[in-house]
């Protein structure tokens, strides 16, 4: 299959270009599966750890919950905790199905959000799947605004974040509903995001615009809203003039009790 | 930050995982960036070399040009080569308007497609950008079968490959237009995809479910089409009856021009 012909080889001038192997993580270690739920545009993650088969899911969708334990099933996967970053408002979550669908997965949210979980988390935890020096680590960092109980995870050894709803690519989330404060978002994103090494990838909550992932260097040269003075940033969320979260008064009610509907 | 209290720690009972650092290839090597047109959830790839900041990209679409054209400007990356897997039957290429905003950039496809670009491709053919040895290659693998002129992308060095509508998740691309044949996309799947390495992720042309990625392993053992005989595959093929294509009349003869809209 190699056949190499320099007359038909496509090449640039550039001789200055350093290709350094991907060490593609699912071969041998920890890795990350994205996926997406179309009507309200959310990102959901699925994070193992190729050896123990254990796992963990971010934000999962209940309308999604049938795909993401097909996927845990065939990957064979253990899924040990279903996490939140925050009282969704767009979407129930599909904590509860999950528990429901897998026994052995404990729901995970932050303390200060007031929601049910069976484990709280609060800014500085480890969230750990297998041994602490070789597994998979995700830092818990507390990054409230866009509502009172946001967390961000940080995975150093994936040189990755997930944002959930606090940092979105070129923009973040809004900060009118839920206890938000933009003053707050400002201070968290500079604060507990943007300290992070520039490569490191941001996995977002949502996306609207069909990119999958950003860096944190792209988002503090070119995230037009985190780029602005603190001042302007508040004055700008002041007047976005969003239109009322079409679910929030039957997602809120649920999530705060891991997505199991209300008894109507 | 790194508070790390055992007490509050999430562990499981596994002691037999094994972490494996990410090396993430932005950083300082090769990246590739997914983005997706959600109308025809189409699936649009950016690979860039980070050094030299040589770029191409992969099947992208006329309506997200825009958005694909920031990024590039953003990153700082000088676009090369618009690629396209096979003349598109369900949206029209964005070739021709890159080619317009990036003069540099040129367009590419395989022979086979019958096609109009400003380069042609062949099975064993490779895609180079930056020095042969340091530099982002792409291996041109032939996989006609959802039509006659399919090519699919092997990326040794970045362990993926990017199918097109060739090898879809858990799917494939329909055969019953443009030249395509159940029998010939068998072949193609089997003999050029399912021999690469089972840790190779696959980057799809469309997913219609909200899954971004997949590898050679998993479909290998899941796609349910794939892993069906070669008689059960094409006669499955021949009974889909899906429905019409609804903009294959519009998209095909400007894709078989650049993407170029034809006179009216």
């Amino acid at each position: 299959m190699f056949i190499h012909s320099l007359s038909r080889c496509l090449r640039t001038s550039s001789n200055s270009c350093l290709s350094i192997e991907i060490k593609r993580a699912l071969s041998n270690g920890s890795f990350v599966r994205q996926l997406f739920e179309q009507t309200t545009s959310t990102y959901t993650y699925i994070i193992g750890d190729e050896k123990s088969r254990n796992a963990l899911i971010i934000d999962p969708v209940i309308t999604t919950v049938a795909r993401d334990v097909q996927i845990i099933k065939q990957l064979g996967l253990h899924l040990r905790y279903a996490i939140n970053t925050h009282v969704h408002a767009d979407h129930i979550t599909g904590s509860g199905r999950l528990k429901t669908l897998i026994p052995e997965c404990r729901s995970v949210i932050s303390k200060s959000s007031g929601a049910k979980a069976d484990i709280y988390i609060e800014n500085g935890d480890e969230i750990v799947i297998g041994d602490k020096n070789q597994g998979l680590i995700l830092e818990c960092r507390s990054t409230p605004g866009h509502t009172n109980g946001c967390m961000s995870f940080v995975w150093h050894k994936g040189s990755s974040v997930f944002t959930g709803d606090c940092l979105l690519i070129r923009g973040c989330g809004r900060t009118d509903f839920q206890k938000g404060s933009a003053d707050t978002l400002y201070t968290s994103i500079h604060q507990h995001i943007f300290t992070l090494p520039d490569h490191f990838t941001v996995y977002p909550g949502h996306d609207y615009t069909g990119q999958t992932t950003s860096t944190v260097g792209e988002e503090k040269r070119h995230n037009t809203r985190l780029t602005k003075s603190r001042q302007d940033f508040t004055q700008f969320m002041k007047e976005l003039k969003l239109s009322y979260p079409l679910q929030i008064d039957k997602a809120v009610p649920a999530n705060m009790i891991c997505g199991v509907l209300p008894e109507s």
